[in-house]
């Protein structure tokens, strides 16, 4: 387990040796792994516990605030939830050695375009401890090593995990360097981890702005950024009224923190009469905070008085919190231009009966996830039965969308012949 | 056409707006673009040989290499095969809109993960201009805009070629915008281009290791590199002599000035002395110059004093010329472990009648494109079926190996429901 005195250069080489193992296993032996390493934190809940509480007692007097205390407790029952969680990814099917493509070449050779592991897997997390084990076992299913860096308000946690995880796999016959944690949670050791170069394959935060900041500045090893979601629900025309309000409802209320929550509310002109004095009603009723423009304001009837006016400001924000924006538009072109402008590229939605809307917005709009006539908050690799996820992206290049163990792969071609030579 | 006083950063967002139409049309549409533009070169070609000759004679002047100045020139042959190129594009599938994997999820969500234009690639390029047009069917037929930055020693062929590009598509009811060339070929645009955070989706560098070097400098937007080829024959225990000889020869001296041509052969010790004489003495026939360990030498014969001694920094060179590293092993491990610490990724060979030797290469090599008794030498869009390609990526995120229209593609996930809401 190398949480000791190696240096962070010494982890990677460590973990980029134990790749090339990981990356010629069976699955069999991989699920073992994982199995074993759930059972093992099932059955040392008490030493993680002990660690648990160390974290606790110095972010109580570090005056952490209360969501980030909470983020940072563990209980038996949640280290009972960390262990279930792993063992679903042991149900998942092994994405390493699907055959993408293949075929037969003109001259014979026959070309295999296969799934292979990345290699070398670096997550940059703060709090949380969970996430030690959540991507430990994608990261091994998938056969690839993993080095995990936590924050150092969660470090008595973390070693603890991780040793747990690093003993457990190595002792089902995964080889050493298999699960590493970087002991410290500095810039230091994120700046190190991120120069790597053909030795970490990925890095994948997990983390504020700071953190993300923090790697674009000094990242030299490929990064999948997850920008927080500024995801939209606009109401067509042609809506059902009584779908629109549920979902918009739904996008904004049912869990405002995360980033698959909507943030801004567009609504077709000829619509609003009827959809904003019942839609903005049960927002006020759930706690919303509306900031509409001038328009939404003449829809809203005896509400007008209780909205907020929308700065220009508030369509590029992220409140994860429970506040919407609102706006009317006079046609789903504006909808779709306006989502293209402001959209983070996460998740948004349409509200229509119109088979051409449906088309043109999910066409149109440049997005990871586009609904028709579903809310946002489905976003999820759980959701979208990759059975977990180490990250969503909301970058175009490599992963998209949720990022599960098809996206912690690459692939290789493979071309096997008799003996052929290029002309 | 862009190629006047227009910022970069106008341009690029000219290219943003033309994507979103492009995304949005059908095959025929864009089919007939490029034929059009296919059309407009052949029909051109004489303002196309005046501005050619413009370059030709300042690259005389400024004494470019013989080989720069063949790079540089252009033909009415080449022209027309230019032109040939782009038709093959045309005959090529559309990737847009394919479906990666679809299925309903368990609240009755109709998902399925599409392909879709990147939206804005930018290709920075040296010297030859029939990348120009290669570059631009390419990323047309794939649905996205195009911003071609190409050095100043083609810059009145590349702004013909640009123009004409350009006015084609547009005639053919293109978006103004989809294809653009900034004019001058300096770093200033180069790093802005590279800077245009949300609005370019990927650039491509198609040069040498200074372009590359500017671009891992500046770049805040995703880049591609295509590292040369550090590329590996290794001839096994158990190789038919006649294929190893054959493939060995082709590998290196076919052409020996591109990224598919091996640099270093790595060969069995057992087989050694029945091959090492044969082999070496053909290469020597063909003009190669060979860098060899001791063992090498022990094996060669009356060539022994023909051969230079490699030297560490051999194993990590790629020559892009009739020069061979060639080292002795003990086991396809020791091979498989050499070419991992040396291999730039790209193409590397195994020559083995065994099956247990096949698999543990093609398993344990980590590189793009790994080939059991064939040449390195197939590694190319066009010979792996893929029609062209726009460059070659050693990278392993996103698209490894040849990059063609699927690869200048991202996806999006469209979610169809009937008013799911999350509980």
């Amino acid at each position: 387990m190398a949480t000791t005195a190696a240096s962070v250069a010494e982890i990677c080489a460590g973990a980029k040796r134990a790749s090339r193992e990981l990356a010629r296993l069976d699955t069999v032996t991989k699920n073992a792994a994982i199995g074993a390493m759930a059972d093992a934190l099932e059955a040392r809940v008490d030493e993680i516990l002990e660690a648990n509480a160390r974290d606790m007692e110095a972010g109580r007097e570090a005056q952490l605030d209360a969501s980030l205390l909470d983020r940072l407790l563990l209980t038996r029952e949640r280290v009972a939830g960390i262990a279930r969680d792993a063992r679903r990814i042991v149900a998942l099917p092994d994405p390493v050695g699907e055959v993408i493509s293949g075929y037969r070449m003109y001259n014979g050779l026959d070309l295999r375009q296969v799934r292979v592991p990345l290699g070398v897997v670096a997550v940059v997390y703060e709090a949380r401890p969970n996430v030690t084990i959540d991507c430990t076992a994608l990261c091994l299913k998938s056969g690839n090593a993993i080095v995990l860096r936590g924050s150092s308000t969660a470090l008595h946690s973390n070693t603890v995990l991780a040793s747990i995880a690093s003993e457990a796999v190595s002792a089902a016959g995964l080889p050493d360097g298999a699960v590493s944690l970087v002991a410290g949670g500095g810039r230091d050791e994120l700046r190190e981890i991120a120069t790597q170069e053909g030795i970490v394959d990925l890095i994948i935060p997990r983390g504020g702005e700071g953190l993300k900041a923090a790697l674009k500045e000094h990242a030299k090893v490929p990064v999948i950024y997850a920008a927080s979601g500024n995801c939209h629900v606009y109401v067509d025309e042609s809506a059902d009224l009584d779908d629109a309000v549920a979902i918009t409802l739904n996008a904004k209320v049912q869990r405002p923190s995360v980033c698959n929550a909507a943030e801004t509310l567009l609504v077709h002109s000829s619509i609003a009469p009827s959809f904003l004095p019942r839609a903005l009603g049960e927002l006020r009723e759930s706690g919303v905070e509306l900031r509409v423009d001038e328009r939404t304001r003449s829809f809203a009837g005896e509400l007008a008085d209780s909205l907020n006016e929308a700065a220009e400001a508030d369509w590029a924000t992220e409140y994860h919190a429970l506040i919407l924006a609102v706006k009317v538009v006079d046609s789903a072109d504006e909808a779709i231009e306006h989502v293209n402008r402001y959209t983070s590229g996460h998740s948004d939605a349409v509200v229509t009966q119109s088979q051409e809307v449906a088309r043109a917005f999910t066409s149109g709009v440049d997005t990871a996830c586009v609904y028709v006539n579903a809310s946002t908050r489905f976003t999820d690799g759980g959701e979208f039965g990759m059975g977990a996820e180490i990250g969503n992206s909301t970058q175009k290049l490599h992963a998209r969308g949720p990022i599960g163990l098809r996206e912690l792969c690459t692939y290789k071609y493979v071309v096997e012949g008799s003996g052929q030579v290029r002309e």
